[in-house]
């Protein structure tokens, strides 16, 4: 049996309810490469994923890409494995079907489709977090939206949405973004936010390149722990006003190279 | 005083309202061996003790156990040691009374009874795990139920059933399940589920792995903690309906290679 | 001006509401030793020490004491100094006034007098820590009862005092135990209890061995958090029955050894 | 273009409601030195970014100063850096306006004048520290008072003002107190107090030296945490009262050199 057959079935099981779509033909052959990534950005992605763990947004599970520099049409991830243990020689090519340019045996995230579809609908986007940010998923689950309190979450000021993927695919799912559908669904609840909540799961957080989406993944963790204990303290919460965050965002964006200096140089002494 | 009496009479000071059961009468020996189990089960095993400490599960109280894989009729747990200094040495074997094949002046942890007769009620279970999991201990005491707010704890969507060792016993207990009779009970309240709480004390989890009992550990500690942050946020929980937690267990189920090899790598590591 | 009167004066700056007492009269010299203590209890001191802050009862401040084994009237505690910095040099002798046998030098802990107070009023204990301990905070400013939710903390279930050094002094103070007499009223409120909650402050915790009273300061420690838990989940908490905390108390007590082999060994590693 | 011009550009992108004022003009050269510090100031000054991390006050961001030993006029603080990463060659001499002394390159904190005009308008600060202190973030943005709990916080008990940057500049910022008139105002609101909150942004503690203040910036964290527990514990909470907060105060402020002989040297063996 071929593989991409194979593959077929395997997305096949959650799928009963997800439409196969126009966009996502099977392909006789893998798709071509885009050249040589930067190395550069290879460190930085190999470090994205271990700051991710250091910073408690991802465990054994989660996972962070990047656009490929040389075509809007590829991006770089790891092959499956847990975010802590990836080397540069985990990271592979996908278009933007996430299908792998050159999978020699190395497994693939099944929700890789997140990724893809989201590059395809947001040509700003050059990096992207998947993950099951802890104190993210209470918000996700009571519909209590999750608001920036304070200036280094000012990003969350535009509203926070929240893809339910029962609605999205119109009944039962293994709750898993394992398809392009899905994937597009996704993307199509994100629009031009930087985050979204996926109920039941996790979050997606997106940026225009990995020191940003790494920063944005840790604030909205902070962001929703401190949420949650103001909430509690009782009293009325006054979060940012869409101005303020408007302009706080672009103050603290220029200063983003100082925590990222500091994590990657963690992560790499590890 | 042959070791087996001193035994019953160390029982015996907790064993007022529990009558001692038929299914353990006294022996002349010690078990036989099922024979030297396989030394790749025993680096997992060991490794379990040291994962269950790594992500806050166990703390110097606690233990895991794995079927024998010669003999459904023995088990292979620690000698009584807190679980982050078991090594290989320390693993003993069990029947499914719970009395050591060759203990060789190695002390037993006085619950193995849980162990022992749940092995007995489950043929399907090949791992157990009893723990004071932090999180988990305010539901086992309130009645509020345990359910599975998201994906990674799909596991729990059929129920987690409350041991109470007073209704069980039928009178006041030292709360331990230190022998046969209230380790049935304790199987009997878990039935054929993953997980069972057990009021002012703990829980049990159980699994056909040790990887799937160490996964559902920490990930029922983890729903604990987010359930809880949820229902203080107020609102309403959406919890995975049963039919998305069916399919989302499978799934999952399916990429616990992901997190054990990192768990076990870093365990070992130490 | 000889050192005695020096600490006389020192001391009486928050004396105001303090009668100074007819038990600790001025001496013209430092009290006699009973001896060189054996170097094991004095390593498993040094070692308590260290473990207290390893679990999080004890930050740069708090106290352990052991009853010195040759004579009821001396203990052994550290001079003035972080208890992560203890080393057994630090080790001084007191008498039950807490007068240091030989102080060379070293500085004394202000609140010495909660040792040597409750040595007096208590044969039985043997082994004192006096806390800060985190999560027990709250409940000493609120009225809270602390109770004990599950086996390991059996040792509560007789009820923890709360002592108010206002109106232990009738009026107003710097919070602390600073002389003879709040020492005695703080050993007044703590009667044959093993643990007392000061309010605005810490605890104080008793036992008869320094494994137990480690034991005991960290489950105290672990109940309080677990129990402010349960009460967040709303329903209502069922705490140990009276006669199941008798047994769990007697059941666990015997185990101690587990844990304290676990604590000891890591604090010894570092 | 002069570097000064630039920087009252850079400047300007956040003073559209701030008013340029009086005391700050545009200088043709950079301030004379006092000299160089005291290299065990300086080697206090990189233990305390290092404290203010292991302590959990400050993560990627947030600054601590220390007012010149040899000039009121003139203050010493870090380069643009992540406090984890600050060594003695990152110190910095400013002026009162926060203009640095001798750049040579090294960037500057956006929030400098923060510190410059606290030490304008409190003669007896030595010592400033700026941070994002997680506990304290909530109590900033509800409104809830903060207040001593406990003996190691009654330095609180004078009241804890919260700074609202929207009311202090008349309109809509991005939040960062970028220029001297905004340091002026938080000055004012700070007034003859330990510390102040600033709402949807941190807050500012200040003291007599280095210790003291990373002393409080600690407990100001602990506090905040024990207090919103209590809070949520029910009941009515007793806080110190004044003259119990006043005594306190003057009896732990004697004691501090013990945890700062720990934290420093934890510290400095990283």
């Amino acid at each position: 049996m071929p593989a991409l057959l194979r593959r077929h079935l395997l997305l096949g099981l959650a799928a009963t309810a997800v439409a196969l779509h126009a966009a996502s033909p099977s392909k006789a052959q893998a798709p071509a490469s885009a050249g040589p990534p930067d190395p550069a950005l290879v460190e930085d992605l190999v470090a994205a994923n271990r700051i991710l763990v250091d910073q408690g947004v991802v465990d054994g599970y989660g996972h962070v890409s990047a656009r490929h520099p040389a075509s809007a049409e590829r991006y770089l991830m790891a092959r499956s494995i847990a975010p802590e243990l990836v080397t540069a020689a985990d990271i592979m090519e996908y278009d933007l079907d996430s299908v792998p340019v050159d999978a020699r045996g190395r497994g693939s995230y099944l929700e890789r489709f997140i990724h893809g579809e989201i590059y395809r609908a947001r040509p700003d986007v050059r990096a992207i977090v998947h993950n099951h940010s802890p104190s993210v998923i209470p918000f996700g689950v009571t519909g209590v939206p999750l608001r920036p309190l304070y200036h280094m979450s000012a990003f969350l000021a535009g509203g926070v949405p929240v893809f339910d993927i029962r609605q999205a695919s119109g009944g039962m799912t293994d709750m898993l973004v394992r398809d392009a559908a899905l994937g597009r669904a996704l993307a199509g609840t994100l629009g031009a936010a930087p985050v979204a909540l996926m109920r039941g799961h996790g979050a997606v957080v997106v940026g225009p390149s990995l020191p940003v989406v790494v920063f944005r993944s840790v604030y909205t963790e902070v962001n929703a722990r401190l949420q949650a204990q103001a909430l509690a303290l009782g009293g009325t919460v006054t979060y940012l006003d869409p101005e303020e965050a408007r302009r706080a965002e672009a103050s603290i964006t220029g200063t983003i190279g100082r925590p990222w200096e500091l994590w990657k140089r963690k992560a790499q002494g590890r």
